[in-house]
């Protein structure tokens, strides 16, 4: 920082470093540089390729030159629209679609537009409260545990609420589900549980349903179903089409809601005016979602789920505690049944454990901490994404769908995550 | 509007519509779907289609998926680095470089980040100021005139600045030359004088050079030149590549100014994160410039300057004041000599002559208000680019460069825009 003249900034901004997950990849890259072997666990990106319906799209669309206009491109978001009635038996219908250079700019614009606190439940993505602190909204955490599956309740989210006594004030709760961090997801008991104390007190629910497509059964279901009038839908092309870097993400909104799509609207007219024209036009091939990418899609499910189970299994046998993902791409490490241990090594908090992580055995994952878990919190996230999508997707196509998918088969593209996870559990066995 | 629920909404936010140049795009589109000839010379969009080197890049870059770094593919800022070296002769480097989806974007978030005073010069684009209402951020306007080539002076900074007792406080002043709405840019002189009554107060200036590459003579200055300390620099691919839709921008930050770009990075990694990457490959062949895109610039001036000035001989002649435009896509119409013809109709303030020239002529101007001006100005912008680019580029290849392009050689393509200006002299001419 330079000193010549005075610095000038916001103070909801002042000391905001960049988000976490980016910070780890630039870690993780310097050490590589420097010859380790490293185990990037810390970002969530997608390891597989584009699908090739949507890349094929993207180029033959490469001409379009326009500006768009600013709640999307008709076509796409009649698609999206579709996608939605298909996939989630929802009523969305096209007017109410926004689309945005990615589903976390239109948290930041909902969060801006919208007068109300907001209703996060740790641990939960790194992003939804840094937004909040940018624009000085008021936010409430809900720690859920490892025995409600680090997911919300409605009872806590009923006591929440009450515990307040402003019990009428306007709110915003943001879900996620199947959830960044923990790969773990909501019965259709606890949805419906859920939406009924929403309706109860008029809550506005933005459920975050990125990772949707990535229930590895196939088997996601929106709050939407429960709780149509007070929901916006967010969904996006970066998670299950594995084009995060193409930067495009929708919100759905209901008819009752129309007051703040417009908000939403006006004010992207003035920021980002509309998003990329040829990434439009192809992202219609992604949410027709043909049967290439239905096959596609289900290879990706299989590969997911069978690393996911391969890497829970050396973890519990290592002593941590989690659930087994059942969806996306992340599994919550939960390591306070080996607080003694890491005690004698020093190490108090999840920031301890993850930086000794990787200097002592190249392992990058991200405290809970930034997740919204207090600083002593002993869990973090692991995501299990280092490996070759485009070798794995190979391999599985091999095996007929209806077959299990052999461990063996994998080794070869995603053996480097099966490895990192043994790495945790050698430095987990070690004595001070 | 809902009335089922109670509306929650940000009160910089509420009442505010979709950008003043969608709205009369909406506008027009209508008009043609009732099959009515409109002449829209609202929205300033560039009519000639992407360069084809930018538009193969983008087909070879197609399939990259991931996030890419926060402040841009380091290649894509070398290349916007080295670009603002050559062609503007300034001390540019890649670090100081934000690639952004849209300068607009960027502009939200310095205003963002950013805490102080905004100032702006009227006529200015319609965006300065929402963006500015949006965040509540204080902005104060200096009115130029036509005497002064609707541009700011020195002394008119000067004076503004110490009309208010306090005159240290931190100030951001965005320029923006070769100038939406007006067409028209700084000489050396002023452009020296005004960088030293920034340097003098300590003021940072935003430089919007989004058109600078549209200087019909290739001879667009920065400030940057004379103040190389405070000034960043904007531009981006949507004006001289004509790729508005692709959404790609940059600022380009001086070291002294590193703790603004800071800022920005990290509200960038909770807003859009990065910039689609497909489009950040192919945006270095426009940065590079390499000849076939100088020999397309060289064809798009000549093309724009020939439109210009022939607009502007029709319009004078119908008795409207306007400065001949040295660069860009606009004109300002000044159209007080017919005040007294006008208030005879009715017509006493911008908003009535946009709206009637569009009823009763078919003709689309935006109106001085929305650029800042007070509402009973009497001025509006005609954005000349209501024609067919990719014709009017073909025609203008088959005229070696260094000939006159003869009117007739853009009739076909550009007739229709004389043929708009011709119905506003016409519709001027009228009696009650």
């Amino acid at each position: 920082m330079n000193a010549r003249k005075p610095v000038s900034l916001n103070l909801n901004v002042r000391g905001l470093g960049q988000s976490a997950t980016l910070e780890v990849k630039d870690k993780c890259r310097e050490l590589r540089r420097l010859g380790r072997t490293v185990y990037d666990f810390g970002l969530g990106q997608s390891p597989f390729p584009v699908p090739t319906p949507l890349v094929d799209a993207l180029r033959l669309a490469a001409p379009e030159k326009d500006y768009l206009p600013v709640m999307g491109l008709p076509a796409l978001r009649e698609a999206v629209a579709d996608y939605h009635r298909r996939k989630d038996q929802i009523d969305a219908h096209a007017d109410g679609v926004i689309v945005g250079p990615g589903s976390k700019e239109l948290m930041f614009l909902l969060q801006l537009v919208y007068y109300g606190e907001i209703i996060l439940t740790t641990p939960c993505w790194v992003t939804y409260w840094p937004q909040a602190r940018i624009l000085g909204r008021r936010f409430s955490l809900i720690h859920s545990t490892f025995e409600s599956n680090w997911m919300l309740t409605a009872e806590r989210l009923r006591d929440a609420i009450k515990r307040v006594e402003d019990d009428r004030r306007p709110r915003l709760l943001i879900m996620n589900y199947p959830k960044n961090p923990t790969g773990q997801t909501y019965s259709d008991r606890q949805l419906r549980d859920i939406a009924e104390v929403a309706r109860e007190f008029d809550i506005i629910v933005l459920s975050d349903e990125i990772y949707g497509q990535l229930h590895f059964k196939g088997e996601h279901v929106s709050i939407a179903r429960y709780y149509p009038e007070g929901t916006i839908v967010s969904s996006g092309l970066s998670k299950w089409c594995g084009a995060g870097g193409w930067r495009l993400g929708t919100f759905t909104f209901p008819r009752e809601l129309d007051w703040l799509a417009e908000a939403m609207a006006a004010v992207a007219s003035e920021t980002y005016t509309s998003v990329c024209a040829p990434v439009q036009y192809a992202a219609i091939q992604g949410f027709h979602c043909g049967l290439e990418i239905e096959h596609y899609l289900c290879h990706v499910r299989r590969i997911l789920a069978r690393v996911a189970e391969s890497c829970v299994s050396i973890l519990s046998e290592a002593g941590i505690r989690l659930h087994e993902p059942v969806g996306g791409f992340y599994a919550y490490l939960d390591f306070s049944r080996l607080a003694p241990n890491l005690a004698e090594r020093g190490i108090l908090d999840g920031h301890r454990i993850c930086d000794r992580l990787l200097e002592e055995a190249g392992v990058a994952l991200l405290p809970g901490a930034v997740f919204g878990r207090s600083r002593g919190d002993l869990s973090a996230r692991l995501a299990f994404v280092d490996f070759d999508g485009a070798g794995a997707l190979a391999a599985s196509e091999r095996i007929p769908l209806d077959q299990e998918l052999p461990t063996e088969t994998l080794l070869p593209s995603c053996g480097h995550v099966l490895e990192g996870c043994r790495r945790i559990a050698e430095w987990l066995s070690r004595s001070k």
